[in-house]
């Protein structure tokens, strides 16, 4: 596996390798099949031994294995880090729902307020006119 | 606000910011309500300095802001970022619930051969008894 026991380490690793574009669009690219360090290389521009490296962190963090043809070494995409992740941020879920319905109060409220506004508009001019 | 204004930008701040159980501690500390840097060093067991640092990377990330009041400088967690991170790792939603959907299979499988050879096992005890 070559990655950390503890699940914080676990979740260390994961957050670290996600830090990075190019890594996130290796990922990308993984989640619609398996490529080889040369498919990978290609769509990115990059040289083999710069993509060879974002594979190495992403290996040891557990978001990709390699598969055991030994001419091609296919990368493939794994999922329990991704999971773990997941979990974590889903312990925050509550604070951005909360966070949108409130912004959803505070527009309703302000809507409100304009169409009282617009009332009074009409109210003043009347009496004015 | 202090951090990227682009998307990919916000998500390395985001993840980088992330990959430190004691910047996921802060977080977690502020989930339960605002608190200054003296409430939060305490816990810790850390300096003010080194609470202060990673303050600064959960700042700069967007991940927590700070209140008016000038003398406790309250910190409170921010949802965005983590609301964003949410929907990132969400897309890859499919990989763990295939690969655990195939455990499922996998596990149904092995018990289905088990049970296959446990009447084996009785029906060639038969025979030889």
């Amino acid at each position: 596996m070559g990655y950390s026991t503890s699940r914080s380490g676990r979740l260390d690793a994961t957050f670290a390798a996600l830090a990075d574009p190019t890594r996130r669009a290796i990922l990308a690219r993984l989640a619609t099949g398996e490529a080889s360090v040369n498919d990978l290389a290609k769509p990115f521009n990059m040289s083999q031994p710069a993509i060879s490296k974002h594979l190495k962190v992403l290996e040891r963090a557990g978001l990709i294995s390699t598969g055991l043809d030994r001419q091609r070494r296919p990368r493939r995409i794994e999922a329990t880090p991704l999971k773990e992740a997941n979990e974590w941020l889903e312990k925050y879920r509550e604070f951005w729902e909360a966070r949108y319905e409130k912004l959803d109060d505070l527009l309703e409220e302000m809507r409100a307020e304009q169409g009282n506004k617009a009332v009074t508009k009409k109210t003043r001019r009347k009496k004015n006119g």
